[in-house]
């Protein structure tokens, strides 16, 4: 199934995936196979999402920035990715566009942008940073794509925490244990801004009881790398229960 | 010292650093505190290496392409950062510069470039990639800078192996534990191509007693991900011990 391309159907565009329906492929997705790919009548697709899972087809009609795929069974059952939320301060845009890909890989489930004192950029495209995190799950073999939510500020989201939620937060340098993490599906992670946060942020954190500090080592990491790094750790210690 | 700028000076290239002592920085290194951050005559700067560990200087004189700094006083002592090598395939362009980047942040103390049999790419800018692991090595505040070896091939590389070394397989799906891991200073840390490893990679990968394949979980990363994942586990094995 390597050569076989994997594309994401949002399931409120389609009525549930069925033997023999026909699916009509949005433009854009109708164009990558024909024109990109160079798919013909007959080459074989897989179309995924959380609520049907991952269903096989062959291509029936394709001309243009029109494409039918006829389904023709189903090859994974559905299934959440069992992951964390990541909470970031927005960054340049590589480097977000990094966090999200990344992120998606990794497991994320949803994407939460969050002002900090020393955030610099407000701006979120939230279009372009959803076609990357579809782009991701359908190279990662995910069967669910992490939505991502409108900027919120940080101290009002932690003002709103559910206590029965663990928040990972990587501290620059603080003396957090590395290893083991033990966290939970549903759980979250935080990564600052470059520059890291402010004392009155680190103060703010550390007096939140479900604030877990997670250590990410001596050197000071930039905030795409940190994400990467915190997942690895967090995801590692989802999978260890 | 947030804003003071901090450089890479090879140790080859001058005397033991030493109190008042005068040096002279490379005419890029010049252009980029004049021109690029506009700083001037009197400014801070700190100077690091592994052999000198890290100084505070004063632009003692800077015109276009020359400039002079006075050493002040050492601020910190000399050490080796505790680290893993990085064995990767090489991968396109901006896919290597990330896990440059990302590992020499995260710790690597080398890179070793493998040929495996679905690498696809085979040139490798050295001189490119080190200017980014120094790059990388002054903003994370390392105070040294991971070297880059010559492409090698794997199985020569497997075939010459220290039997005391690990080597952790970032092994696509594989069934190894996530974590806890254990590691020592001096492990290697290993990422196969887009693609991942052949078959008969596999085998020889298993067969060998010094492997020790790392499971970064069910979803398909990319390379440099997963060689950011695979470090951060290793990572946090070594500083538990």
């Amino acid at each position: 199934m390597r050569d076989c391309p994997r594309l994401f159907i949002a399931p409120e565009t389609i009525a549930p995936m069925a033997r023999d329906a026909m699916l009509d492929l949005e433009a854009g997705q109708a164009h990558y196979l024909g024109t990109v790919l160079r798919r013909q009548v007959g080459a074989e697709v897989a179309l995924f999402n959380v609520r049907d899972g991952e269903w096989h087809g062959v291509i029936d009609h394709l001309r243009r920035d029109r494409c039918r795929i006829q389904l023709v069974g189903q090859t994974r059952a559905p299934v959440a990715t069992r992951g964390v939320c990541l909470l970031f301060a927005p960054l340049k845009r590589d480097a977000t566009e990094t966090v999200i890909r990344m992120g998606t890989e990794l497991g994320v489930t949803r994407f939460r942008p969050v002002a900090s004192e020393r955030t610099n950029t407000h701006r979120i495209n939230t279009v372009r940073l959803e076609s990357i995190a579809v782009e991701a799950a359908e190279q990662c073999e995910r069967l669910d794509v992490p939505g991502i939510d409108p900027l919120a500020d940080l101290p009002m989201v932690l003002s709103r925490w559910p206590d029965d939620v663990s928040l990972f937060a990587a501290l620059e340098r603080s003396n957090a244990p590395a290893a083991p993490v033990v966290a939970r599906s549903g759980d979250c992670v935080l990564i600052g801004p470059e520059g890291g946060f402010s004392p009155r942020e680190h103060d703010m954190l550390r007096a939140r009881s479900f604030v877990r500090p997670l250590s990410l080592g001596d050197l000071v990491l930039r905030a795409d790398t940190a994400a990467a790094a915190a997942l690895a750790l967090v995801g590692a210690g989802l999978k260890a229960l």
